[in-house]
């Protein structure tokens, strides 16, 4: 098992803040906004004498509470689809477990989400990856990448959207060859989902709802982001492949029962209006603008606009962001400030990739996220092992792709 | 994966309910106690603004109160031997995806636990059983019998203790030996401590306190029968061995954190008073001696006596248990009333073995159980499918063992 990539710089972080220095934490995705008050009232509200186990797929009523959140979004998704899990992870878990089998490959784009692989090694699946490039603002990479990726052994495709770490946010277009390839090949395609509320310049589009998803989809999803409370651990595993969804019960059952006294707070939550979200994209969105607008005024940096999730994956002009990340901990600081970064390489399997690139989470207020880019901003120059910017083109492409 | 063990005979209960028959559920671990009321006020009175991930390992407060509560049962255990698992379930899929690595093996005294079966599928491991016999009470057998099933690919003997199903509590002195042969053949002994608080004979004795246990020994805890509290889905993996500690500490990366609503029960649980205990022992012990001296009583029934835990593994005089549970369904009503139990073949690896027992967990008051072995007395004698009784030598080493 590798060591979690957004924890490797942790004690870094803990010595400067012991040392007296502000530590601006834009390494992980842990949302600052509040979790929604009615969900946790619901919690302290609730009359319990026992805390029992529930049905392995989650309570009945949340299940028909949550399917009613998906319908409202135009999904055709009953209870009978839905198996509520302990966080998304447990999701990807059992996804993985139930569409492959030991030894069998998943292609996934890179960078992905880095903890995807510490599920792989615990199913016993290997993950091959197919490479999406800054330059063209992390898009779908051309199809071909995938096809020749293709083995005997590769049974699906796992795809993050909104993705962690880029951001970006797959078109229908994108979403129906993807599918057409997995058809083609006899494939899964795997959907997390888990920051499906947060795109902000187009409607979003989920696997689920696409022509023909009934067989191959497999959806990941969680209210850790959507409602602010990842502490919950309460995800779901959707499917409308009764086979798939029956394999996924059997390891459900395995672990009896989801979190309970989440399951309560995340029935609440589902039961929110769909006006709750505005306040919560808003803020998003203006950190999202702010961040960009921030990063690409500063010499050398190249940093596409994501589309949605709260991650922007930016090209920095140093040598080794994980070196330079150890820097800002170790060595720097501007006006008693500084931040943690995730280095992008722990985002690539790849050897080698990503070693110029940071994932920012914007999950600070705008106060602080504006201090930390000034920190960022004077800390480019001072940094010894800053280098060349990227060629132009390279720069221009992207800019001009997501501007 | 296979069906659960638990729930095969649970369609058949739910016809018999809707036509309106009582059906006592003596099939599920699921405790009736009240979990402790001031446990659930933590949650109810937590200030809470979001609902955060937590350490990986759980909260710094929680493993302190869990450390202290293992020091007073006279445990070595620190704070940083813990990583708080969701339940006990999740502790078992850690402590074997860090022990073992795929196409290893793990001896466990069968009959045992179901769902260990679903947890070595997923790690990607096997089991290899050692038999244990309702004549000898279900205790240890002979470690001759262990030798035999070691193979260069056994990595760890893995117990339940006190047992679920068969409600064993095993002696120091064997505990001591099964560590020796662990020592001996560089094993792990990965002991299932969920229900150490329910002894009812003697003391309990630790996997954790015997001597030289450090390297070996690996723990597996859950609040959910301790507090019952099992819908709060938090348990424990506990050692010693701080390399298997590191290495399961990364699968507990891998999903971030256990249940945080969970954890402030957890806490609080943690807290009560050693004399908590008092009540629920007191009415399960009285509850294990009504089972026990009802099932005696039955003609051609065989139970032992067991120490610890809410459970009996019963010898029934008919011709298979699944059958028979599915007839007291589907055919049976004594004053419009039946019970569902749970056929031992579940809890057998090697086919055939427990065709004629049947697990019977004690979860509910005793005016219930009463009236439950009743109907069961009455079922026993209307059966189509009746045997002749055991041996009487079997029978009287039965009881005299455990008597």
């Amino acid at each position: 098992m590798p060591v979690s990539p957004f924890r490797k710089l942790a004690p870094y972080a803990e010595m400067a803040r012991k040392q007296g220095r502000i530590v601006y934490p834009l390494n992980i995705g842990q949302p600052d906004i509040e979790t929604p008050p009615a969900a946790l009232a619901a919690v302290r509200n609730a009359d319990i004498r026992v805390l029992g186990y529930s049905h392995g797929a989650g309570t009945e009523s949340y299940r028909r509470k949550l399917a009613a959140y998906y319908q409202r979004a135009g999904l055709p998704v009953v209870m009978e689809d839905i198996i509520v899990t302990t966080g998304g992870s447990e999701a990807i878990l059992f996804a993985l477990l139930t569409c492959l089998n030991p030894g069998d490959e998943v292609i996934i784009q890179e960078p992905f989400y880095g903890t995807y692989s510490a599920f792989a090694i615990a199913a016993g699946v290997t993950i091959v990856p197919v490479t999406a490039i800054i330059a063209n603002g992390f898009a779908l990479p051309p199809l071909a990448d995938f096809e020749r990726a293709i083995t005997p052994r590769t049974r699906a495709i796992l795809i993050c959207n909104p993705s962690n770490p880029t951001g970006y946010v797959y078109s229908r277009a994108e979403l129906e060859s993807m599918l057409a390839l997995c058809k083609a090949h006899n494939m899964f395609l795997i959907s997390d989902e888990a920051y499906r509320e947060f795109c902000y310049d187009a409607p979003y589009v989920s696997a689920l709802e696409l022509a023909g998803a009934e067989p191959n989809v497999v959806v990941v999803d969680t209210i850790s982001k959507r409602y602010s409370a990842c502490g919950a651990r309460v995800g779901a595993l959707v499917t409308l492949n009764k086979e798939v969804y029956m394999a996924a019960f059997r390891f459900a059952q395995m672990r009896v029962s989801p979190p309970g006294l989440g399951m309560l707070l995340a029935e609440a939550a589902a039961e929110l209006p769909e006006s709750y979200f505005d306040g919560s994209k808003a803020e998003y969105l203006a950190r999202r603008n702010l961040t960009v607008r921030r990063l690409q005024a500063m010499p050398g940096v190249v940093c596409p606009r994501p589309g949605g999730a709260f991650y922007v994956l930016a090209h920095l002009p140093v040598d080794d962001t994980e070196k330079f990340g150890q820097w800002l901990l170790e060595s720097f600081s501007y006006e008693n400030q500084t931040l943690i970064l995730s280095p992008a390489n722990g985002f690539y399997q790849t050897p080698g990739l990503g070693k110029q690139e940071v994932r920012i989470a914007y999950v600070i207020n705008r106060t602080d996220l504006d201090a930390a880019f000034t920190c960022l901003e004077h800390a480019l120059r001072e940094y010894p092992g800053r280098t060349e910017p990227l060629p132009a083109s390279a720069v221009e492409a992207s800019v001009a792709l997501t501007a």
